[in-house]
């Protein structure tokens, strides 16, 4: 009832009186008013006023389930979403949830993360309602080898959608990290329960640096509110990132990878430079000539011979 | 202590006195009496004589921890052994005790599983204390693409155990079937838990038709005490494969897949086949030419080219 008494107010967008919020919500004025007070509880500014009615002046700055999905348009992702003020790293929690065989396209939110993580168990910083710490669940029909696509798929979302929101143009650092003006934004992180031939499920971790300010960042990070100048509404980025996987996901289940590929390597900060690559212990050094259909870099070195890698820390040399 | 005492019954391998139990214990001979007691319970026959003490006739047709760590001179392998008499799957047990964080090496043994299964969540037949039905968990240093290679490590474990104990020639259907004399008398199963490139575990699982009787398997499969005509000590197996395990992995990490690659190939029934694989839904048919340092099947199909797949289902063809 909370949340259609939201709807109603929101759609409005302006006052609606009581009588008619009572009418179309089919229950008393007391009740309605009972209501808006949870609401404000929530953190919704809700203005009332007499001979006027009830109008929302603000909603809360959190990544609330019912705002994310307000005009989400997925067919996947996003049906349901979990909402937490603090958990140790949005990826345990969507884990957790999964293993209980929670659906496809469920999504976790956190405000704050108090053991973040990245690639190889590298923190994260997680600074409360300043970033976006989120998990989706996917289950593909896929062999777990598929899954490093799905990496660059969710990081092309998140370039995407940032591009469509903020008009920031990011770039994509194989294999996971997402880049403004050669500064570290953003970071994906892929997790994996699977049998030999058969996936279970795949977790999708995403972490943004948003409205982070930058003596909270670490060294040669970045925050898209520090690119912009301007701060950014986090529930509508989280949105389009939901669509932008949705979409994506499903263009690569019906057409396959290499439909999305050009556009990854398009954005990718990697390609056709020389660079170190640093793999499973090995150091490779060359020059990065290709993203191939497995989501592997290919890189060139200087007898000729050219080296596959799955993943890997890149430094870009010169 | 119970364990302490049966190790001295053991090793007496002849009748010792109670005296001589209790001084080698330091507890009263009263005490001793109560954990033979205890032991009998346990499904140990221990005779006791006046006069002559205490000698064990025979130990229980079960999996027990102690039992199968009596001579176990492992390295990483069965440091934990748990035991139970029925699990939903010890795929799904070793699991939980793996996120538990659960040491490498710990081991889960059951004497029946009500859903045991195999690949692609394929039903597994486990009749109560005829087979073995066991999973070992590993933390292996290596990205989760690399774990198909433990499914036929562990394969190459199983057969050299059974030809250790019983003498009977095994062969490996690739990628993770056991056969004698072309029918199915066990399977591996392996299950991953990884981010991109770190495997947090692996549970290696183990299915074996060891004392089954044939009205009891389905088509096509077969125990060894069908093939053998005579009962098998399921300890001794089990004990002998978490040795061979445990050997081929130390193997493994020091020297890397190539050094076991070559007897693994050798006990293949799976190459210089004509084949028909089916693999994510693919049909591929052609002559299976090798196995490759990643553990994928190469076929050779008759336009020439070489496909290599990861899994499937292998159909021997002529």
């Amino acid at each position: 009832m909370k949340q259609k008494i939201l709807k109603h107010i929101r759609k409005a967008n302006a006052y609606i009186s009581g009588e008619d919020l009572s009418s179309v919500c089919d229950i008393s004025r007391a009740a309605i008013w009972k209501h808006i007070q949870e609401l404000r509880h929530d953190g919704y500014d809700i203005e009332a006023v007499p001979n006027l009615g009830y109008r929302l002046v603000s909603s809360p700055d959190k990544l609330l389930p019912e705002e994310i999905k307000f005009g989400l348009d997925t067919k996947i992702v996003g049906k349901n979403i979990y909402h937490y003020d603090v958990v140790s790293s949005s990826m345990d929690t969507a884990f957790k949830l999964a293993l209980e065989s929670s659906d496809e396209g469920t999504v976790v939110c956190a405000e704050s993360q108090h053991a973040g993580r990245g690639r190889l168990g590298r923190s994260w910083v997680s600074p409360k309602s300043k970033g976006i710490y989120l998990s989706v669940i996917l289950r593909p029909h896929f062999s777990p080898n598929e899954a490093p696509r799905l990496t660059l798929l969710t990081a092309l979302a998140v370039c995407e959608a940032i591009k469509k929101i903020t008009g920031i143009d990011c770039q994509i650092k194989w294999p996971n990290d997402i880049l403004v003006n050669e500064k570290k934004v953003g970071g994906i992180l892929t997790e994996l329960n699977a049998e030999m031939d058969r996936t279970k499920f795949v977790i999708l971790g995403i972490g943004i640096n948003v409205n982070t300010k930058k003596n909270f960042l670490p060294a040669r990070a970045t925050s898209l509110k520090e690119e912009k100048s301007e701060a950014i509404s986090r529930i509508e980025l989280v949105r389009e990132i939901l669509r932008q996987i949705d979409h994506l996901y499903l263009v690569f289940q019906k057409e396959g990878f290499a439909a999305i590929l050009e556009k990854i390597k398009h954005l990718s900060s990697t390609l056709n430079k020389r660079v170190k690559a640093i793999s499973q212990g090995k150091e490779i050094e060359g020059q990065a000539t290709d993203i191939d259909k497995d989501g592997a870099l290919l890189i060139r070195k200087d007898s000729g011979f050219l080296e596959k890698i799955y993943t890997g820390d890149i430094i870009r040399l010169r």
